[in-house]
This record gives C-alpha cells, structure tokens and sequence, in this order.
C-alpha cells in the first residue's frame, strides 16, 4: 500500500510558532484540521501552551471567570498531587490540564511549507465552557461554508462544541452540539437522505466503551437518532479506544473514513472503514491491521509517545494528503491513496 | 417541612406483580414514571428480573440478535468474574447486568392501592439499543401527548431514548436522544422562548464528573445548546452524583426540580434546586440539607440499600405526591409540600 511520509516531516515542530503572549512557552503542535481557502492549503492546529516551569512547582494556564487566562501552580511534592499523565494531572480531588490548547491557522501554497497570515488568527478559548482550552478540531465544507467541531474542556467535561464561518474571521457560535464526554467528531460533506450526519464518540465509565456513533440534524445546531457504529476490538491494535479522523470521503464503493484506534497501551494507529453510502450506520469493512502505525522517531517519541493521530486531509482524485500529529509534539503529513486503502479493506 | 410518608409504605413489592414469563423471577421494582390518565394515577414502573439463580452459577437475561430474551449462566467461582455489585458483574472484560429491566403499568383510583389493566402492557425491551433492558421512565405530559424519557440500557452503553404515545397503546419512537453515558433525563412540561428543554445528566470517566445538564429542542427528537447547570458538591450528600426526578414543577419563583444526590458511600438522598423561569440553566436556590434521606428500615436495606429515587409525581395545588423507588426493591410514596420545599431553599 502507498503510504508515503513527507520527507521533510515533520512539517511543524513547536519552534515554527510564536506563543499566543509571551507568558507562554508552546509544549506541543497537535492534530490539525485542514481545509482549502483561497486557494491554498490551511491547517487550523492545535497549539498547546504552558508558562516556563520551575523547580518545585507544576504551572499551567485556565481560564478564569472572566474569561481572562490565569496561571495555578502546584507544588511537585504535594501528597495530593498525581502528576503520572503528562497531559492531565489530578490535585485534591479535581482534573487539570498541565496545557491549555487554542487553535491557530497557518497556510501554504504546496502543501509542505506553512505560516501564518495575520489575517488568520484561528480560535482561542472563549469562554467557560473553554477554560481548559479547545483542541481537535475537524474542519468540513460544504457549500461555501466551513463547519468547525471541536473539543471544548472544562471542569464540566469534554464536550463537542460548533462554530461556522465563510471568511475565516467571523465565526457563528452553533453551542455544544454534544454532551460529555464526547470528542473526535466528524461531519459528512453533503446531507444523506436530507440530514446532516455525523460521527462521535462518546466515552462511558462503565458499560458501553470508547465506540463511534453515528447522529443526524435538520440544523446542524440540534442532533438526535444516535446509534452505534462500531466498537473497539479485543486483542487488536484498536482495543482500547476508537474515534473518527474527519470527514468521511465519498467513494463508489461507500464512505470512507480514517480514524484512529488505540490499545491499552495508548500505542495509537490509523485504520479505515468503509461505511454504505445510503446507511452510514452500517459498517461494510473495516481494516484488520492498522494502515500507518507510529514507526518514525517523532512518531515515537514526545509529548506522549507512539502516537499517530489524524483530523485533517486533502483529497485530490486518488489522492490523500493527510496531516496528522505525531506523538502529541510535531505536525507531519503523508499521502495515501484511496483505491489503495480500499483494496486493502 | 411536611414530608409524610404514606402509612401504606411501601405500595407495591415484586409480591405483588406478575413476571413477565414463567420463567422469570421478579428481583426489584423500581423508580416509577407517574402521570395522570383518564381519571386515574398510573405508574410506569422498572420491573428487574432473572431466571430462579442455582447453585454455583449467577444467571441473567438478555436480548438476543433476534430480540428475544435469552437466558446466561456464568459459573460463580470462575476467577474471571467480578461480582461485587449486585448491580452489574464483570466476566471476561464485558459488563453485564444482574437483571434485565422492562416498564410495567398500573393504576389507581386513590393514588395508594394500584393494580394492572391488561388493556395496557407497558414497554419492554424491543431492539438491540435495549438488549440489558429499560429502566427509571420519566413521563411528561404537553397538552394531549405523553412523553416518555428513559434509560435505553446495552453493551453499547447507557443512553437516553424517547417514546411518544397518546393512547398508552402505541408508541412512536423517537430515537436514543441523548448518546451515552446519560441518564435522568427530564422534559419540562411547557416550552421555554420557544424551545423543549430537558434536564440530562451525563457521566465523564475524566475532567467532568456526574452533573445535571440541560439542552433544547425545536423537534424533541433532536437536542442541541447544551450547558451544565449544577455540579455535585464535596464534602456534601450529593457529593458524587446528581440527577434531575421528573419535570420540573412551575411556580411563581421559578422551576422546581425534585433531584437526587449520592454520596461515595452511594446513599441516595432527595433535594430540591430552584431554576429561572425563563432562563432555567441559573440555579436560583439549592437545598444544603436533603429534604429526604432514607430512614425506613424499606429505604435503608433490600437490593441495594440506603436509596430514595424518584422520578415521578402528581401536583395538585401545593400538593405532592411523590412517588419513589426504595432501596432498589420496592415503590413508596410521600406527599409533599410545594411551598415548604420553596421556603427550605
């Protein structure tokens, strides 16, 4: 199968950016949504920030009640504190994120070399259902309209907030479309039998798992007749927790979806499934073993490691340029191809 | 504050209803919806049931591929079992429930004596979305329909699914509305600037926790803005979760919402929250003490002890009668005060 890695990964590294204010120092570029405008690729990454830290205190930005961000730190020695994740950490009994992530824009005339355009900002956490910042955001056109969905952290979950816009500066709030805890959602292109669908996953703490579903919508505001699509699989590279990349790709054969699927290990890979074009709640195939699996060093290791995680692609006839993070640190990119990926099913 | 338990307490035990097959057995009766039909009350209550248990092998139903009920037997020593709940055991990495749940009718003249009509079935499980059963039903009445919000229960999870009926004879489905893992979801009995509202409660395995939610709807069918209006509170009786009883009640302060907190040791109290008539995600007013705790020695031991639920009522003035379920096991009832709850806030 053709799965051709940019030599020049990765593409982004953390140094390619200027933190939001000079209080911040970037940790990590991650899992961008991608799109074409005027003419030219754009990724809308996820920068994740923190303040310098220093010896004996753990430091970390949310927002406060007046939406204004302000820096907690956190002895490293507290008995209370449990800082074994390096993404979240618990002190006295409540969930942190040691980063706070906003989504910014940079663009590019090939595909290979990115910056930013002043113009362009992108999004920073708005408000409180935001305090811990948004991240993970799929980008889907349709018409001439883009439709963003991200996850939006607070002390009161992660949930999956919309935002629409046409011109990249004015975005319409579409309020949280999905309850906690939910992330990774994915918008179908075009309606099918006159709904807007698309895919989540919500999160169970007991009974059920870490499975995509499928909803629909009238208004893209409202969502309703959920209904699961597919589930983790014991034993294999997905067994732990699967979730949908971006927008499925129309095929002749049905839609074809990239998602990521990760095992116990938090080893993330890629695989795909083909759902029918009619009933996209009906699974056709599905990859047996992973289609990229982390390999690479800045695949490897990082923020947190051995992980591949795709949000984002262009796709040009038979050909996907798919972006993608890789161990939570660096923003790569490969081509793949779609007859390729489906012979492989 | 007037809370007066009925002296008939408890009104129904699993001795008074029929299984729904021979062979079943009647392990608990649970958490009854309550509305008013044709001149008299009624009851949608849970009943959980399973196959006789023998010796040396725990045995619990559930729907098949084919939507019928089959019975399985795990042997009760198999070091592969996790049997600590009585609720939901573990076998080989799969969760399962003890008992499968379906809803009964009955009804009643006085509001204290209640038997079935045979003219009215209820519901039971009816597709895959419902395999593990249906459970804790709150019924909401808008002019001449009723509508039914309850736990849609599977291995793909815990959701909420909506049922309409007119008649109590045919039902439309209107889906899983809300996907997992959620629960208590309550429909306020009017609309709100022009908008269904329901108070949801999903669950979070990380940031977030088991909080009250609310969202709105132009269709019932699907749900968007979703916000989170209360949270549990440390050091509290409703320290580790919350859930919304039935619609709440409206009054001249605000809307009224009889909802239930548990502590870590999983006592299941009763309180009340007072939230803006018009814009009811701003709580107004919240009991710091329950308004009810489990006392009876019904309340305190059976299936699983030191619960009161409810989630279904009949007002009449300033009257309530509340109905709840015991301990898991049995349904009582108490009357209720709309006036003493408001000055107790």
């Amino acid at each position: 199968m053709r799965i051709e890695r940019f030599i020049s990964n990765p593409v982004l590294t953390p140094e390619d950016i200027r933190p939001s204010t000079p209080l911040m120092q970037i940790e990590c570029l991650l899992n961008p949504g991608v799109f074409r405008f005027r003419g030219k690729t754009w990724l809308l990454i996820r920068v994740a920030e923190r303040p310098e830290q220093k010896v004996g205190a753990i430091s970390f930005p949310i927002l406060d009640h007046n939406n204004d961000i302000k820096v907690f730190h956190i002895p490293s020695d507290s008995p209370e504190l449990d800082a074994s994740d390096p993404r979240v950490i618990n002190y006295k009994g409540c969930d942190y994120l040691t980063t706070m992530s906003h989504l910014r824009l940079v663009c590019s005339e090939d595909g290979i070399h990115f910056h930013e355009d002043q113009r362009y900002a992108g999004l920073v956490p708005s408000d409180q259902h935001e305090s811990y910042g948004i991240e993970d955001c799929r980008v889907c056109q349709i018409d001439n309209r883009y439709y963003l969905t991200y996850t939006a952290v607070s002390p009161d979950g992660v949930a999956v907030r919309m935002r629409e816009t046409e011109d990249w500066i004015h975005f319409e709030d579409y309020g949280i479309i999905l309850p906690p805890h939910n992330k990774d959602c994915a918008l179908f292109t075009e309606k099918i039998n006159d709904r807007y669908m698309l895919l989540h996953r919500p999160s169970s703490p007991e009974i059920g798992g870490n499975y995509i579903w499928l909803a629909e919508s009238t208004d893209l505001i409202h969502w309703g007749r959920h209904s699961c699509v597919a589930k983790t699989r014991p034993g294999m590279w997905d067994s732990a927790r699967i979730g949908a990349g971006c927008s499925p790709i129309r095929t002749g054969k049905g839609w074809l979806e990239i998602y990521h699927g990760a095992d116990e290990n938090n080893r993330y890979c890629l695989g795909a499934m083909l759902l029918d074009l009619k009933n996209p709640s009906k699974v056709l195939a599905r990859s047996i073993a992973p289609l990229m699996v982390p390999s690479e060093p800045y695949e490897m290791a990082g923020f947190f490691g051995n992980v591949i995680f795709t949000n984002g692609h262009i796709v040009d006839g038979d050909d996907i340029t798919m972006y993608y993070g890789a161990s939570d640190s660096v923003i790569c990119a490969a081509k793949l191809s779609v007859e390729d990926i489906l012979s492989s099913l």
